[in-house]
């Protein structure tokens, strides 16, 4: 033993400045807003009609550290402080997922590894500081699955009240999750969640971390910005642009914050485009490929049965054509069964996914089934595995009585399963 | 945009040689053996009627890399190959799992950021690479919980089979948490476990990754090994050695791998010292705490009722008493009560685990509660929160019906919980 010991260096823990500056309208660039308040509903001066568009943070560029992408890897979004707004709520080690190799150049970045198992952490981090910075007594969100709980998390570490509304659909595990961090909830039909919301932003002067619009999807104006940092890190953890993203995609926020974070690779030199963004919805719904379809910033549809409940959305929002467009990706309706079949895949890989998390994969499966995934080009391709699969709806509902210890019957099932 | 893009060097996947050069019984360190086959029942030249010692590794330590604990941080237990008997099995870019401060100089590693959610998954990676290493055709593990699913998990990825046996008082999530990755599940009561793992042993040629012997728990030789990166972890992100770590016990494998990381830290003229280690148990069993009282290496106690299934054993082993008295710390029975507390304070502050998991913490409050926290010294303390909240008892058993929207009712649900 050495008398004086070679000991390393802590890991530093210190969130630089944010180098936010504004919040900007999707609808009309140029239209402009102060950082505060975030705006919650959307752009006052762009709405049009059932037409909502949300907002985006800028940030001054020409100021980002130069090292700031050869920085040594680290928890906790802190680690991309200045293209973020100011992370107020402390936070609980979120993000630095890995990315998974499965064969043939496909990666799967584990968002099941976060601090509440989802990628919402990112998002909550995020949100969560901007109530805490506006002074809000508390946060309310509508969710019956990783929104909720993350928001919950998030606010009490944070020391701020939560009010979650969910519904009486949630599966029995997800049910305990949503309970598990001492926030209030209240099970309602589908149809009182926003409303309830928005009366408790009135009422209480909660601050809302989900969408408080009907007709289009707003969501918070800095939640997507938190879900940027995964495209910082796949970048960091490849060494380059990959080709291709496949997403599975509820409102877009998550797509739209890959998309945002290598299109800021871009502005700030350190990479010459963006890849392809593939939006994977559940072929039950899927109103970012009805409004590209159609044409239109945002589009509402009936939702069909599926197994795939955190992504079935009945109302779409225009950050998802926004990747999409921008990107030269598309939006691809994955089936349950296909989702079925790119659960199983995981599940052979080690990864146990909740169905929704499974789109990504099935997005890709699909996708060079066609022959379409040609056109991404050469390079690596990431799906993105957003939860685990303690979230799926049959998890917690087998019996599994004891069978009988007679070794010539378990044989026989090992050998079945062999 | 800059012509020449600078992009970032990615994180190289180089998993070094291993530097392992053996085994050695815990019982007698003068006793050695090939590191190849595992000794998977134990040490059989200093077995001693019902005491049976385990077995660790040894490695060439002079040979370590000077700069180990000076390289980035990265998932994947390939970070300390040279530390660790060979990763022959793929991993899920387990470990890396972040430290979040709680105040008052105590953080909490939070393990439930694993591949599988768990601190099995440090410990499967190495005993999986263990089987395919020697060439089994599959393996073989014991468990209501975490480790059966870790081992089917990594198994799965290694493209081995996996026999999982496991009890029907399991909960409802884990229940399908055990079954997620296409491992043969078999349920039997819990006398049946260990004769059904050694059956297969002897029968099929599986590897076994959980213990084999009956009156004391020996394990799988290799499997503490995984768990030693976590004390390389707290020493890389705190800077230094704790003044204590609390570690949830049971079998006592994961406290002996903390030791050991420490003690290994002391080897290599890292540190000067290693940390109290406190072995958290459940009051309601305790076989270290007997063992330790009773002077012998290891105990068999009766275990009443309790919550912590996960770290409720009836039968103890020697690797917990080595930990505690090497480091001159102690066992702490804690109550279901204390543990209840620890939970509610760690879902305070954003962590939401499983029973067992809070027997860190439990036992530290416990401990200063007494006054003979002092004698720890100064310097931070760190509680292992070793799983999430996903896998208690009653996740997944609540109904949660729909409430009337109707705003009195719901204005008095927010303010009651205010």
């Amino acid at each position: 033993m050495e008398s004086s010991p070679r000991e390393p260096e802590a890991v530093p823990y210190h969130p630089a400045r944010s180098l936010a500056t504004g919040q900007r309208s999707l609808g009309d660039p140029s239209v402009r807003y102060p950082l505060w308040p975030p705006l919650t509903a959307g752009c006052p001066r762009t709405a049009d009609g059932d037409t909502v568009y949300p907002l985006e943070v800028e940030y001054d560029y020409a100021a980002v550290p130069e090292d700031l992408f050869r920085r040594p890897a680290g928890p906790g979004l802190e680690r991309w402080a200045p293209l973020l707004p100011p992370l107020a709520a402390p936070g609980l080690g979120e993000g630095n997922t890995p990315l998974v190799p499965i064969g043939g150049g496909v990666h799967v970045k584990d968002e099941s590894r976060n601090p509440t198992w989802s990628h919402k952490d990112r998002l909550n981090r995020v949100a969560v500081s901007a109530a805490k910075e506006s002074g809000a007594p508390g946060v309310v969100v509508a969710s019956s699955g990783n929104h909720g709980a993350a928001a919950a998390a998030y606010a009490a570490r944070a020391g701020l009240r939560c009010a979650v509304f969910t519904s009486p659909h949630t599966p029995p595990a997800v049910a305990s999750f949503v309970r598990a961090y001492g926030a209030t909830v209240v099970t309602v039909e589908r149809e009182w969640l926003r409303p309830l919301v928005r009366r408790v932003v009135e009422e209480f002067g909660y601050h809302p971390v989900s969408s408080v619009t009907d007709t289009a999807h707003t969501g918070h104006p800095f939640g997507p910005e938190g879900y940027k940092t995964i495209a910082y890190e796949i970048f960091r953890d490849l060494g380059r642009v990959p080709a291709a993203v496949y997403v599975p995609t509820g409102y877009g926020e998550l797509l739209f914050g890959v998309w945002k974070g290598f299109h800021e690779l871009t502005l700030l030199g350190r990479a010459d485009r963006v890849p392809r963004l593939y939006a994977c919805e559940p072929a039950a719904g899927g109103p970012l490929g009805a409004a590209l379809r159609a044409g239109r910033p945002a589009a509402q549809v009936p939702v069909g049965p599926t197994g795939a409940y955190g992504i079935a959305c009945p109302v779409g929002g225009y950050r998802g054509v926004v990747a999409v467009r921008r990107s030269d990706g598309a939006a691809l309706a994955v089936t349950d069964a296909q989702l079925t079949a790119a659960r199983a895949e995981l599940a052979a890989q080690g990864m146990w996914v909740e169905l929704s998390s499974a789109a990504g994969l099935a997005g890709l499966r699909a996708r060079r089934a066609s022959g379409a995934a040609a056109e991404d080009g050469d390079g690596p391709v990431v799906c993105v595995a957003t939860s685990s699969g303690f979230k799926d709806l049959a998890t917690g509902t087998g019996t599994y009585p004891a069978t009988t210890p007679e070794w010539p019957a378990v044989r026989e099932l090992l050998r079945q399963g062999a």
